[in-house]
């Protein structure tokens, strides 16, 4: 295992709380004050305060909000104004900037401002002028992966369904709480490529083995499901032997690009924004490879309206090497294999209330996560869940599941009426 | 109304037939037959035979096949030799080139073949090589829609369903004929725009006013439906007064372009592929402007898996102007406005059947379309049908529905389960 640092490299994992109290005491100077207001103008002014150590602040209403983000050292302040993320991430992880009001509510008003602003713009319009410092090569890639789904299953655990399912829910009805949201997303996946028993199926990035497990229970096809997290693969295999099931589902640690074979069926839920928008290209030669004539592919992925540089801030801190395409860019993919889009359906409110549910289980558990984990990860472990909250409800962020085909496959239902009505699909006839 | 004609523009309707019989007797010549098998390998060498006026033949298979191209003149090989299209298209028009055996079955192994093979694969890597001729503005359109669209009503009439609509239906079950699954299509957009009483509509190019009136009469909205086909808004204008309807539904002679005021819906099916790509982004603004808060959109139209030059023939001499866009151009449309994708469904095998009851209809009724038009013309309508037939087959073209709504809009069904069960939509509470 090639899991060696580099140098520049500090995960969240690795910020340690800052002593605050010895940072305050100073008056802000004209200069801050500049640096302040540039920041709220920056950012599209939302309706939320943003305050400094010693009060000083800058706010859309003269009567001011009770949603306030505060900066209690300079230090925060100007690591903010030159670098935005991970500049305002990292200074809430060490304590030196936090918020004042719901956390959640706050950040939905000023993703809402950002996403149209000019700092947002500005990014938008200088393609490269953030460049992503985290790449995605096989031994890159292995690193990114440990540094986030590595940090041990009992934490998961804490917070997780019992299923252990660490993507997008699916509430069809109302009353699904996030367990059951979780299997009705399993199934809603397994209806979408459209499972028959005995069907080969693959799986890229495969989690803690929990979808791969419920097809092959729910419909009785053989998996094989790749994943590159050595803590998440040795769960996913152990319970494949504790069920029953290691004859049917094999779960392989290794890079989804080392796939081999042919399948009827190709899933990936959650794993392209690990992928890297320069391998696309790549992921679609080898899905082209590897799908039967007849086979439909699903991806399942976080997506954004338009193509917008990635949040530093999640991308060197929370999730190494991510990246969020938007439709367009995903087209990357399908288009030079003229793979056929047949389905494309946008899950993102869905996503807003999984992760909901995450933060509140995370938040019931906080006197056993503390036991582990020091202040600093906890704050960004919450800014992180709720910036996601926040990002889904505001509507930065989607989620997009994309069912695909050969060109020219005509072994396709007739239409989406049995992914609703629970039955057997009606096939055209030719 | 401008539709002064461009010296160059020959519409399918100006072609006349030729008199085969005099250009025939002489042998191929050593050129003609490099020229025939230089064109065989162009395209792929499907399997199909091609032959010449001597019975000179390029073919896959020793025993040849019973599907066979024929040039029944040296200007028909050599026309499509140095333009394929519309070079062939014109020569089968006038009668010079012929195909043997079953239409569509040769049209879909040829475009099978074709796809991949290095004559398209060459027009796609040259951008700009097959510049389109006619091109989208004001002045242009009204003359491009006037070309298809107002051939008369009657001539529609005799083989379109009863309500007149000119674009895919959908064969929801398998019992539908033609004029069930036109209906079904329309209530599917409906429903998924989720109309309610009392809303305002706009729909940008409304054919024969089947949509508008549908809209009108089972949803209880108002309608304001734009087309530039003089032939076909006198029509929908007519059938509003005489269904009563006309205080609901107001059809308007105007291009799209012209749409002002604010909607709770758009609704354009069959209209994008007459905007042409330049105008993607132009389209996007307008909706912007008008679609209101938690509006929705819908855009159907016939689409391709991968960026591919337009095919010559059906943009000079069947539908001038068009251009039919794969989903990463379509998203042009949407990604700079930071529209929301919803929901995309793929309804090609849906085109498909459609045409072929077209064609069916068109043929059954011959003896009637033969009173009033030529031959040429009928080889044209029966090429362009039966070749679309073809390409929804083999998959060369696809049938795109991109519902949408503006970014962040969290006014939302909650699942698709509402389309499919004809029930009220649950919504997102928020």
């Amino acid at each position: 295992m090639n899991t060696t640092r580099h140098p520049a490299q500090i995960f969240v994992k690795d910020l340690q709380e800052s002593d605050t109290r010895t940072l305050q005491g100073t008056r802000a100077t004209l200069l801050d004050r500049l640096a302040l207001n540039f920041l709220y103008d920056a950012i599209g002014r939302p309706p939320v305060d943003f305050k400094l150590w010693d009060g000083t602040h800058a706010a859309n209403s003269p009567g001011g909000s009770r949603l306030r983000i505060i900066f209690r050292t300079r230090k925060a302040l100007w690591r903010t104004c030159l670098r935005p993320d991970p500049g305002f991430g990292d200074a809430y992880t060490v304590g030196e900037a936090d918020i004042e009001g719901d956390l959640i509510e706050t950040l939905i008003e000023t993703y809402r401002t950002m996403e149209q602003s000019p700092w947002q713009n500005f990014r938008r319009r200088v393609p490269g002028w953030v460049a992503l410092p985290y790449g995605n090569s096989l031994t890159e890639s292995k690193r990114n992966i440990a540094a986030h789904y590595d940090l041990g299953n009992d934490f998961y655990r804490l917070w997780l369904d019992p299923d252990m399912v660490y993507t997008c829910a699916y509430y069809r009805g109302a009353d699904l709480d996030l367990a059951a949201a979780q299997q009705a997303k399993l199934e809603h996946v397994c209806r979408k490529v459209g499972l028959t028993p005995g069907m080969r199926v693959v799986e890229a990035g495969c989690g803690w083995g929990s979808l791969a497990l419920y097809m092959a229970r729910h419909y009785g096809v053989k998996v094989r499901a790749f994943n590159i997290s050595r803590e998440q693969i040795t769960h996913a295999q152990q319970r494949a032997r504790e069920e029953g099931l290691d004859h049917a589902v094999e779960f392989i640690e290794d890079d989804y690009r080392n796939i081999r074979g042919e399948y009827d069926a190709f899933v990936s839920v959650g794993m392209l924004e690990h992928v890297g928008p320069d391998h696309y290209r790549e992921l679609g030669e080898l899905i082209k490879r590897c799908l039967a004539p007849a086979g439909r592919g699903l991806i399942h992925s976080v997506g954004r309206n338009r193509t917008t540089p990635m949040n530093g801030w999640i991308h060197q801190r929370i999730f190494p090497g991510s990246y969020t395409p938007s439709l367009k860019e995903m087209m990357d993919i399908f288009e030079a294999t003229s793979f056929s889009i047949l389905d494309v359906e946008n899950l993102r409110l869905h996503y807003a209330r999984t992760l909901t549910d995450w933060l509140r289980n995370f938040d019931d558990r906080l006197p056993v996560i503390r036991d582990k984990y020091n202040e600093a990860f906890i704050r960004a472990w919450r800014l992180y869940l709720g910036g996601c909250v926040a990002a889904f409800t505001a509507g930065t962020l989607q989620l997009f599941q994309v069912v695909f085909t050969h060109s020219g496959n005509n072994r396709l239902p007739r239409s989406r009426d049995h992914l609703y009505a629970g039955t057997e699909p009606e096939f055209w006839s030719n």
